[in-house]
């Protein structure tokens, strides 16, 4: 019997409140072979967030306990929030053939590129900054100046777009997801994924 | 305005047999946005074949003017036959922002490659190699003799399929469609095509 492909690991990121998590949410709902890797975050949770779907919320001493036990992929300090990525769950799910999909800022998205280079890094984009701020103001959840510390780190996030394989402008979730869909779909099929499909060689 | 995003030069080879023509028209019914580049070739028409349809079909005099005036991007020898790629109407495509799919041998995709290190490189292979020859004998167009030149040819071929981005595997015409559907929409979406979406960098 042919082995079984192995799954790939997805890197999504992009600026706060350009919308990966509806995103996200609109892709999972088209396939079922993709899972999403909850993040541990020490921030507190925002209205509507629960614990476990959109981040594993951990105080500071536990999380500070991850990283001397080196149980992370990658963390990263985030306005003043650590943020970071369990390994385990991680190869248990690639090597079960399933793609494993990453929502992580952009240093973490480099330190897992430098572990994993077979790592797909994907960036979200906003059509533009202008309807960035406008979808920030529209949360309800940060005051002004938080909104504008969030969009001058949009920017600073932006110089690093160079180093992501893929770009997808989150101008209609569904066309992004599908975008999303397609990228996943395509790199399954790149030849370095499939030599053992190839009969005598 | 933002400019047009280039069109994608897309390079499919895959053994005789495998059911390109029936991919390939497959793909072209999901997506009007993607120009097949009929090749020149000197060989005879087969059964259902058209002149401007599969290949340009012209003269062995002819072709050779072609290659002396260098208006060919790629062409290679073949069972005796010339194939090639015109590259004016190609260029012109590309420009206006169109996909051109190109159906060509291993020689000629090597050649492309070369000349356009942009082109992505797509291989199909059927399920198996039992396969290809039942597929081969199901057509009834030729010899058993050529039939096994074909099958012996094919396996040549497989060892270049290391040089080429994707491998598609034609085991039902319309999956291996949305594969290559996928990869075309990937593709347009890998972040060094898409720069000029970036605002401020």
């Amino acid at each position: 019997m042919k082995k079984k492909q192995r799954g790939q690991l997805i890197v999504l990121s992009g600026p706060s409140g350009v919308g990966k998590s509806t995103v996200i949410a609109e892709l999972l709902s088209l396939r079922d072979d993709i899972h999403f890797s909850v993040s541990f975050t020490t921030r507190t949770p925002r209205t509507g967030e629960a614990d476990g779907v959109n981040y594993s919320f951990v105080t500071r001493e536990h999380f500070e306990g991850m990283i001397a036990g080196n149980e992370l992929l990658e963390y990263a300090e985030y306005v003043n929030n650590y943020y970071g990525t369990s390994l385990k769950v991680i190869n248990e799910k690639l090597d079960e053939g399933i793609d494993v999909l990453l929502d992580i800022e952009v240093k973490g998205a480099a330190a897992v590129k430098t572990k994993c280079p077979e790592a797909v890094l994907i960036f979200i984009i906003p059509p533009s900054f202008e309807e960035l701020s406008r979808r920030l103001k529209n949360r309800n959840s940060d005051e002004d100046d938080v909104i504008a510390s969030r969009l001058q780190t949009a920017r600073e996030e932006y110089r690093e777009i160079p180093h992501y394989d893929y770009l997808v402008v989150n101008d209609k979730v569904s066309a992004a997801a599908l975008e999303l869909e397609a990228i996943l779909t395509a790199e399954a099929c790149r030849t370095k994924n499939r030599l053992n499909l190839i009969e005598g060689v």
